[in-house]
């Protein structure tokens, strides 16, 4: 292909509102063109690197056995009302009525609709287990739409699902999946970690997240610095390093002190000389409506949703202040476990059997000191409640844990029936018996495959493509006007194309500078240069992009062979 | 692949909504399922086909030096009203509002959005011709949707765009567009018929509709019996092969004659004994709000699109009773040419020259016989304001027309520079002249594709697929349940694979007549039949679909061969 006669707008500039590198060079590289906030459109170099990456989720996804579908976008906003999703989802549909009054939403996920669909044609244990998945576009109206591709409005989502008929056919086709989405990461060159993960909106029991670490990322991951394990910091569990009475043991009496108008954990640790470590913090909630009293330490966090599933409740959300002033007789952040009634108490499990902190004392501008949980509280339930900090251990092996910032890439799900009885997808057993459907979801963001590369490999310069994602194997920059050097590159083209190698030729009226920068940025595993400096030697150079050292100048002859060799190197070039 | 883990939910009932073959064929063979009107979900073997579809299309395209884009569904509204299209295309809008309140639309089509994407990167004649296309999901409420995919809601299209920097690219490349639609449906099996067309909502001068014929389809196209001339009804030009007066030449009186409460053309041929010839209909419009009375004869149908064409005015509309009361002196079905002032008087061709033929007398309950055209009329301008009719004859060869009905799969325009203006999309000329750049458009419906190959393909048992459209080459139906049955076949299956094809392979638990009428009903080219009887005398059966006399019993080593056969054969296979 001849750059002339394509679209690759590069951009010297960056654009004012890209803030991650991905962002940046997708649109410096001429691949993508923001249409309205949050929505792109692909140009000619961003569709055939989507479609590469496509190809290898298409790939393995039929290697694993899965069969291929095709839903709509359109959905009848009725099926969500069946499954119980349409209040949650609200947030994020494009809800609107057809002409025939009909109310639609553009479909932001699938389940429903392919629970529905399977109700036709599946009646018997004999038809499972049973794999289909999609490749489609998926649309969201997004709080905020940002990162470029990473986080945008309409997307496209591998979204595949599973139909079992017990749980052990579940849990095969999810390890299948599990291997099928290693493998495809790791063809396009995107490092990714598989952690464990919370259901969320999804439900279900089991998930895992595939997370590409990079600082562009907008979630957490929590790995070990030893084994294995990795989670994203929302369903870490919690397993405390120190276990120790964070004060001297003397167990003196509670005693009130005044602490007017000094009510965060920062403000009452600097008034009473102690650590943040040395408050626990009562949090009233309302779980399923009833009150709750939550303890964590000072330098903790709450997390709501370990605490609902502790509790087996379906919401907990913080209560009001006027609750929580007829609760503890006090206002708003003077609330304290030491005499409080009428509510249960839950205990993280880093407070139990604390000696000698500071809490709330029910009463305004007061709190006490000298509390020791084991004698002056009386603790309901102890659990893990709270989010993991890097003060807690491995859960696996105990040894140290580390944070990275981490792009979702992939999502997996063991649902379980929560879909199939709702919209009454069931077969018949063995015997005879009806029951519901077990179900599996597999979701993986094709555009954030694209992004995710580009984060974890560029330079200053530019892109430095995988060669599984790359939108051509070879760039041919012809940097001499001359007649020979034209038709040189013509042959070059010719004779690399028929060796199954696709070519980007250069042929644009512009300097060498230009041609060599939007080169870098454009990424193409390997580049050609035709000059007339090297023409006169009769070579042309070849150059593996992100590899200076590995620069070659040798005859037109030996072109093929050179960046055969180039690109089999460039399988491993850095990651930034 | 094996029918035990895909997804085909084959039905022995036609479904009650299907109204044409390829719909009833399409849900009964399992490619697809209704999910509201006019919105279908593809399943395995539907996704199939249209894949194959599809890459025909992309590779036809790519050949043609067409560069692939990706544009979003969701669009700005102001991007339409900025093109004028926001009204006339209000009617098949999903139109709803964000979150940040602005005001989106679902792309039925991308002439806005391509035009403003292409703004960024071309600004000079040198980055001129450029042709851009994308195979992408359109949204259109359709007021009836209906026979399927071929009219639907959502539905996938193939879109291109070209840009010139003077009329003869554009022509160049609607050239190269043209034969490319020709070897896409060719490829397909799919027969069609290049048609004269209207330009629509669309706007532009010169367009071609590629017409699939079948009684299923809703278009009617006009073709010349003798030579190549061939147009859609609504853009056909209309040569009269008769010219003489209807009526014997004497020259008597205009005559009132009484017709109380008659008024329409049937009523009042039958009241006064003349065929509907001998009227001539008089209709009053407003072209861009001024009155124009246009004369057709009883049997002709005005064509508003014609007649606006050749006053020059953007849109021609029936006057209201009130106007016409006003103008004419007389209710709604007494108006008539002799007298009438005030108001421009257009004839249709075929009217000129009449002799003694009937009118409306201007006057309630009356008309007028014995009126000559020529001496009682006074006409303003002569041209083609009507729909053409089987008394017609071919504009280029003056020989008869065939009317057939037929499915719009294909549509290419000229659009000329509508877009470009409005959107501001302009190039600097050799000169340094900055103008508009000129376009062209060129769609393809994927899912008609499919649609028309069945309309045009199949028996009273089912589909008869084209080799190139079909899900899979061959069929396994392995009808015998003994071991080396199940062994064959799927060493057959494994032998076919290797050799290059896609097998499906019928491993289903049920009796062979079930899988003989599922085989006939999917419509595989080549059904290979392991049954008891073959496998005693060491044999297997191969059997091209839709040619009985085709039928080869064969040793299972000679199946390779046998395949290969039947499907070249099969590329002769009839038309329904």
């Amino acid at each position: 292909m001849k750059w002339s006669q394509t679209l690759i707008p590069t951009l010297k500039e960056v654009p004012v509102d890209a803030e991650v590198p991905s962002h940046r060079l997708m649109v410096r590289a001429g691949m993508i063109r923001k249409l309205i906030s949050g929505v792109y459109c692909y140009l000619p170099l961003g569709v055939r690197v989507l479609q590469r990456a496509t190809a290898v989720v298409r790939e393995e996804m039929n290697r694993a056995g899965a069969q291929e579908v095709l839903l709509p976008a359109l959905q009848p906003l009725s099926l969500w009302r069946e499954s119980g999703r349409d209040k949650v989802m609200a947030e994020v549909f494009y809800q609107f009525t057809d002409r025939r009054q009909k109310e639609l939403v553009l479909g932001p996920t699938h389940e429903e609709v392919i629970t529905d669909l399977v109700k036709t044609g599946v009646s018997s244990y004999r038809h499972l287990p049973l794999v289909l998945y999609q490749i489609q576009t998926k649309f969201r109206d997004e709080p905020r739409p940002r990162s470029g591709v990473i986080r945008s409005c309409e997307f496209i989502m591998k979204d595949g699902y599973s139909f079992h008929a017990n749980v052990e056919s579940l849990q095969r086709t999810y390890r299948t999946m599990h291997d099928a989405y290693h493998r495809v990461f790791e063809r396009c060159g995107v490092q990714v970690v598989a952690c464990e993960a919370d259901t969320g909106a999804m439900g279900g029991r089991l998930s895992h997240e595939f997370m590409a670490p990079s600082p562009s990322g907008e979630d957490t991951i929590v790995r070990c610095s030893v084994c294995r394990y990795a989670a994203n910091r929302d369903a870490a569990a919690c397993v405390s390093s120190v276990k120790a009475p964070v004060a001297p043991a003397a167990a003196e009496p509670v005693r009130e002190v005044a602490t007017p108008g000094v009510s965060t954990v920062e403000q009452v640790s600097r008034l009473l000389k102690v650590t943040p470590k040395q408050l626990v913090k009562t949090l009233i909630v309302e779980a399923d409506g009833a009150p709750v009293a939550a303890l964590v330490r000072g330098d903790h966090e709450v997390h709501l949703a370990k605490l609902a599933r502790l509790l087996g409740v379906a919401s907990v959300q913080l209560a009001s202040a006027e609750v929580i002033q007829r609760l503890t007789g006090a206002p708003v952040g003077f609330a304290g476990p030491v005499g409080l009634s009428g509510v249960k108490i839950i205990a993280d499990a880093s407070v139990e059997g604390l000696i000698g902190v500071v809490t709330g004392a029910n009463r305004a501008d007061t709190h006490l000191v000298n509390v020791s949980i084991a004698r002056d509280v009386r603790v309901d339930q102890v659990g893990d409640v709270r989010y993991v900090t890097g003060e807690d251990v491995c859960p696996s092996c105990r040894q140290p844990l580390r944070f990275e910032q981490a792009i979702e890439v992939g999502h997996i799900f063991q649902l379980g029936t929560r879909y199939s009885e709702r919209l009454g997808l069931t077969v018949a057993d063995e015997t005879g018996r009806v029951m519901p459907v077990i179900m599996g979801c597999y979701g993986i963001g094709v555009n954030r495959i694209v992004a995710s590369a580009i984060e974890q490999r560029h330079d200053e310069q530019g892109i430095i493509w995988p060669r599984a994602l790359s939108p051509y194997d070879v760039l041919v920059a012809q940097v001499s006007a001359k007649p020979e050097a034209v038709a040189l590159a013509g042959r070059l083209q010719q004779e690399l194309e028929a060796a199954g190698y696709t070519v980007l030729w250069d042929d644009r009226d512009c300097s060498a500078g230009v041609k060599f920068n939007d080169a870098d940025l454009i990424g193409i595993p390997v580049r050609i240069v035709i000059g007339d400096k090297g023409l006169s030697r009769g070579e042309v150079e070849v150059q593996p992009r992100g590899d200076r050292e590995g620069r070659r100048a040798v005859p037109p002859d030996q072109v093929a062979l050179e960046v055969k060799n180039a690109l089999d190197r460039g399988a491993m070039a850095p990651v930034a």
